[in-house]
């Protein structure tokens, strides 16, 4: 592997061939290494059905190769062209309402219609044919952003008709069906497969183990979707193979996808994200208005890196991983969109580098003045002058050059389920029950208090590399973890709601939680509205959501007024399980996460509001999103200041905690 | 008439049958006498088209009736199976954005499908036919929730044809209908009854009176829907005839559904209707977060009481009602979903009992651990272990076993009227004009003041049991009510908004209110967004809605400015009539109503907060809703707790206000 | 021309003809001029295809005439009755969901259907046959509210046909299109123009370029519509030719409309459009909740004097425009319909004429008791007693009897413009970017400091008239306001977003403003939510939108922390063209007009909250719309006080700043 590197997304059919030279000149001054082209350019590299036009592509990444700059090429597969839909009419997803969503922007596909996963093969057949073996191409994006715009699902003929082939191959019989579904309730029963109906406009909501059954499907489509394009890559290419997920996206299961990819990627944009997709205090996001939410990045850079490591059984610290589109300035697509505070784009790369990423990409090199990104961003203003982003990622690009790499192993694992994910969409029991929500509170407290996590899947078999494994929400406990926790040496905290659902969406016998050596059973949910907050006796308190435990565990948290909260055991392997029956609010998640890290072994920290740390091999990193300077052991940072502190033995300060390998 | 009785909603068809025994003898252990099952069970009755299988059904019904069980048996009609929906796709309702309300939950039928309605007719046919004479089912239910899920109204071909020749028949001539509806106003004239469309998807809102008219049909088709079942049922039964209502459902006139069936029942659940179906303040729903509002169940108790007494002609105290389904612990459909308060399960009951139920079935036995309602509890967990609900049923069960149903006669009575729902849903004119909100108003103020109501329709042509008349919002007085208030000897108070309307949603000359003997004129109306209340002189304030009053009536409220509020006259029958021009916040009417009962000789006590009573031919009953203990006349209750004390002579303490029989 | 009128909006067809003699000797009584009949008769003039029946119209034509009333008749093009809809079923126009917008209200028609064009036509020259000529009739209106309810866009079949013609012209190629959209952006591009789609059902936004095109064919189909209906008219009769346009209506381009018309009209509703379309604080509506906002009326007023000045060319301080419907109490379509302040609707009609109104007509005579407005209050209420409105119409009618209409012209003029709206509601950027609030933000400023302002279209070619001209978020400066700017020899107050787009709705190069004289760029936009103001050295605060300014410029406004956030030149002409990168606060704005204000020579006052003022050739009139008092220069003002001080050189005040011709 090469050191780290920088990049940027172009769009050469956007400009002038003429301009092509001037703007790779300048990628190259800049110190930027990889550029990403081609991902939507079905309509100029096929202008008419079978008609294929090359020659500008040719030329394109000729100019880019010859200034020396690495080439990922994008498969056109998010935008086909007028011609191919109204080919195929029937091609675009249907909308819950029963509404097509039609061609005029992008991603107007429905990832279960036969004759476009046909046409796609032959496109990616066809630039595969010309390009996979051309050394310029270092690497292949298949389409782009899979599920962005709300994608994943589509109730149209071909969904439904592909649905019940499904449920023909996981039921083998209708009666099958029935029964795993709970058909029965209300007469819902089926005779046959034909019968089974997508999940949309009933009268009140769906069976939630038939909504369940439609969202594996429908993450499963999309898997399949890209390996049939990875597949037609793979006969004809030897390059790395990536996709760019999304943020905050949970339409599929990416380890899944990943396992068909050498790399995966995903599309950084902190400040947009804060705005449009966390569901925080309003005092937060004005204090992090133009620097983003100081957790959602990492969040997602463990899990990129996590499902970076599908593909070639590496551990979740060790999977490959790139950051291809990140913001360079204001967006267009949140409801409002502030810039960045100067310095962010730099720190932002750097978080990303401290958390292993290879590549980060900056989307886009120059701002485009027409359609429907105009107002977005580029490292150039569409005039060509330089945009605030160019120097920082400049900057950047000069302190990563000579870089391997690599981030640190986690101290803390946090397990994160797709399937959970779409379990608690379908049947949330409170109305801000939202799964990926519950587990930034648990990731955010550890980060807060200094420590390196890794994300890892449901399937994981093995907890020992982690001294502290955290489950938040977990719906089902696959055996091979539940195996793990039974013979984890160190802590795990699970819950709330973990093994409270089958795979079928119904409540498992025995009754929750159900996890080993644990003498504790959730006797009753119910979820709050905010005015009713649960104290805890500790301090802080549970919010959203609260369990009624019974059983003969030690209690180790209660409420104020003496019913337990959490309970806990001994594992088989020597550690300690701890179940806590509720959604902790900020203050008790610091608080139990701390006590759990702190027995675990682990040193914690309390950083400054704002102040992030993470480790590589080689430096700890010290990032501060606060808008204002802020102190560490490593010295003072300004607003949005990155630190980059050599570990060496000499170097570690008595004061500090120790940093343990 | 027998006892009081405690029962439960069981669906044998979930479990399978070697559970049945343990399950009916642990009922009977805790007590409870009625059961009801099967409305949801056509699938298991007839598989397949014509074919039946009632066999499990007629072992489930031994297992029960050998317990001692009475069982209360459902027709399945508001879950029609797949394969019957597949014969006829277009018996589905339409919504009005057009959309097919499809299979896949419940009530996806279209009331004014004859095709369905045949259907009905067969299945209860061949169910009556079978257990009509049956001795062990002692009742019969209609369906199950009419117009849950906003399933009365439905925009399909169906529908509108069905419209169409109820309008032929209403109006007679399609001028009749041009000039009834002012069809004129926007060349909205009709030539023949096919051109009549339904009131959806119009460019801005449709003619009100158009909409009124649909609505007055839609509840009619609910009614002879209803009735086609029991007609079947009345030639092959001689049990009673129940339907299930709902908590606020104003789609249909329960009445007049109520005129076919022997027997009114509704499904309480007081902490679900709290969070999603009340507009109150959120401070009042954060202290009854776990009791729900102190006077919805019983605002429902005394309607539903109503309408049980309207096939027999009887008093609206009278009426024979039950609770059919009633919330044992959290429920699943709610925004949010709290436990109850330990013992609100048996507080809810008691309520019932106090208002006059002759039988409260908790809803359900076990909770079932898959589809829709997996997260609503039961009296059992889904482990079969005793939930919360069942100790407090079995309680419940115990300390009315002896006890004749029955209430005291209401001191009060308050019109309540579907179509002057439907008028103001139609035409609210303030966004936040809802007519049973307006009506909880009054009833609340008459509650607190520890008054008995009963609610009753507004063809009521004789006031005289009731020294207190309240009249709210009653958007058409009829002949009879009018003659009836003429003649009142005691206290009425009515409006604001009443007698606004014509039945054909006109404004009537000569103006409102129009009511006898009261020279009273409204000038003009106003709705007012909640900023700007208007203070009442003697206290409180106007809100939402103020009408500017005029004539030679003794002015009986003003606004701090002294323009009338409210004026007054003496009926003809020695009452006195007062007429109230706007909305009274709550202070404003619990000072009126309680000015109104003073004057009407009735004795008013002032409740501590949260505490409620209600008077039986032998008891009067006290309830305390606070999750604090409160003081009562009768002695300290716990939160949730209850207190029956008997009536009688030596019980009466003398700083109580006199009980007048 | 003649002198100042009042009317009243009439509809015969509601009343029996017994009615119309009183009616018509009343509103004789009360000094009402002018009565509009007829605009929604179309199915009593035509009650069959083909049948005629104008003999009732004959007869209220000549009751109205009879007494001395001149008569304004409708066409009824805008309610197509039943029989003609059933005709051509696809004459509706289809929302952007793809629902029809049925029949059943108004303006159940697509501007772009062919056949229902023809019809129109037909009914019109039937119309115009029979009464063209008729010297009773003094003027004409078309159709009725064009744009009412979100009616200017259609997304049907003759929508998309027409749509693809009008793009045929615009582009001529679509080659050019695909260019001109930047349609290579996500493989958009057609090859044909039957390829073009309207923009909507897309997955996410469309191309922008793509719905500002259709915004601007939508505009074209409102204005040849009314074209048709003008040809059809001019033929046959010499009567002024009138529309009634709606308030805050920005659906197409009013100008466009005007240039074929005689005199614009607009439809007032203070009360109601400040409850359901301004977005001001809810103190401010609080205020004003009985008045109106003090600048909406006048406004628009000044708005639709200019579109009354396209057809001949005259000066927008000159055009010629009426109010069709004035308030004349509580509406029916506002979420909350108060009643206004006694005095409000003789104070609307003073400022109308204060801003050179010829006729202010009430709406309507009296109050229909049936069908959608039935609680839209009349002159008389439905009982035929006078309502409040109807003495201040008549005390307006004899205050204005003698006088000949005019106002003075403009001190300020403010740039509006209709496809900067349709550009910047197609990409606001920020959730709360709308053009026409930002326009009024300066309107405001310059009416609170007393000045007196024309609302001028981009065309404008001379500003010499004007010492101050306001360009608010003017998105395309065309070449000619480009010239005038740079010869204006007095003021230009420009931005924010002055010339951000080009006409086909992409970035410029150079980069905006590009204005004249001003060494000005803006770097950087950002948008920024309601916690996010950015406060001025100044005083006051950006808020909602800020830009980054770079160039050699004067700066004359700066934020706190010093960056630039105006800059400013002298103009070739001798003036001072200043730029402002932001949205300005009220206080903000306050200040800076002040001081351009002062600079351009103008004399400013200091008006009490709610009191507003404005010069007619004769008068200075004063308005208080506070709810209490106020003192003026002219004396105290009541709640809903009218001073009218005439203007001479002894009255003038030493105190008081002149009166500047
Ligand atoms: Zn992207
Ligand atoms: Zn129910
Ligand atoms: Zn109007």
């Amino acid at each position: 592997m090469t050191s780290r590197s920088v990049g940027v997304c172009y769009y050469p059919e956007h400009w002038p061939e003429g301009v092509w030279p001037e703007d790779v000149r300048r990628m190259a001054e800049a110190g930027l290494r990889k550029v990403r082209i081609g991902e939507f350019v079905w309509s100029r590299c096929e202008p008419a059905p079978g008609r294929y036009d090359w020659g500008w592509l040719d030329r394109a990444i000729g100019v880019l190769a010859d200034a020396g700059l690495e080439v990922v090429l994008g498969t056109p597969t998010a935008t086909p062209p007028k011609w191919l839909v109204d080919r195929m009419p029937d091609m675009v997803a249907l909308d819950g309402a029963g509404r097509p969503r039609r061609f005029g922007s992008r991603r107007h596909y429905c990832f279960s219609h036969e004759g476009y996963r046909a046409e796609c093969r032959r496109i990616v057949e066809a630039m595969a044919g010309r390009y996979g073996r051309d050394p310029r191409i270092t690497a292949w994006q298949t389409d782009n952003e899979y599920g962005c715009h709300d994608t994943a699902v589509s109730y149209s003929p071909a969904a439904r008709h592909a649905f019940q082939e499904w449920c023909a191959r996981r039921y083998r019989s209708p009666d099958a069906l029935n029964r795993a579904w709970g058909n029965v309730f209300w007469s819902m029963e089926v005779r046959d497969f034909d019968e089974v109906e997508l999940p949309n406009l009933t009268v009140t909501e769906p069976n939630p183990a038939h909504v369940l059954a439609f969202r594996r499907f429908s993450s499963d489509q999309v898997a399949s979707f890209n390996r049939e394009q990875t597949e037609v890559l793979r006969k004809r290419t030897d390059a790395d193979l990536i996709h760019n997920y999304m943020g905050r996206e949970t339409g599929f299961d990416h380890w899944d996808v990943g396992a068909d990819l050498d790399v995966a990627s995903w599309d950084s944009y902190p400040i947009g994200f804060l705005s449009d997709r966390l569901d925080l205090p309003a005092e937060h996001k004005r204090l992090y208005l133009r620097q983003g939410d100081p957790d959602m990045q990492a969040f997602h850079h463990d899990l990129y890196r996590s499902v970076g490591s599908a593909k070639d059984g590496r551990s979740p610290s060790d999977g490959r991983w790139w950051i291809m589109e990140q913001q360079p300035g204001p967006v267009n697509w949140a409801p409002h969109n502030p810039a960045p505070l100067p310095g962010m784009a730099r720190l932002w790369a750097h978080e990303a580098f401290a958390h292993g990423a290879e590549s980060v990409l900056y989307f886009r090199w120059r701002q485009a003045p027409f359609a429907q990104e105009q107002q977005h961003a580029g490292l150039l203003r569409p005039d060509s002058v330089a945009a605030p982003g160019l120097a920082e990622a400049a900057e950047v690009a000069g302190e990563v050059a000579d870089e391997a790499p690599g981030t640190a192993p986690g101290q803390v694992a946090l397990v994160f389920d797709y399937p959970s994910a779409w379990a608690w969409e379908t049947q949330p029991q409170g109305a801000d029950f939202e799964y990926l929500h519950l587990c930034l509170t648990f990731y955010r407290a550890a980060r807060k208090l200094g420590l390196d996590l890794d994300v890892i899947p449901a399937g994981t078999a093995d907890l020992s590399p982690w001294p502290l494994v955290l489950i938040p929400g977990l719906a089902t406990v696959p055996d091979a973890l539940r195996g793990a926790i039974a013979a984890h040496g160190a802590r795990v905290l699970a819950g709330p709601r973990a093994n409270a659902k089958t795979p079928e969406m119904a409540i498992p016998l025995p009754l929750p939680p159900d996890l080993p050596g644990l003498d504790c059973t959730v006797a009753l949910v119910e979820s709050l509205p905010p005015s009713a907050d649960m104290p805890l006796a500790g301090g802080g308190a549970l919010t959203r959501w609260r369990e009624a435990l019974e059983g003969g565990a030690d209690v180790v948290e209660a409420l104020r007024d003496g019913r337990p909260a959490a309970m806990a055991a001994r594992t088989e392997g020597g550690g300690r399980l701890t179940y806590l029956g509720g959604w902790p609010d900020d203050a008790a998640a610091l608080r139990i996460v701390r006590r759990e890290a702190e027995a675990a072994g682990l040193a914690v920290r309390d950083l400054p509001e704002g102040v992030r740390t993470r480790r590589t091999p080689t430096h700890r990193v010290w990032l501060n999103y606060a808008a204002e300077a802020r102190d560490t052991p490593a010295g003072r940072l300004p607003p949005a200041g990155v630190i980059r502190e050599p570990i060496t033995g000499s170097a570690r300060r008595a004061s500090d905690p120790e940093d343990d390998a």
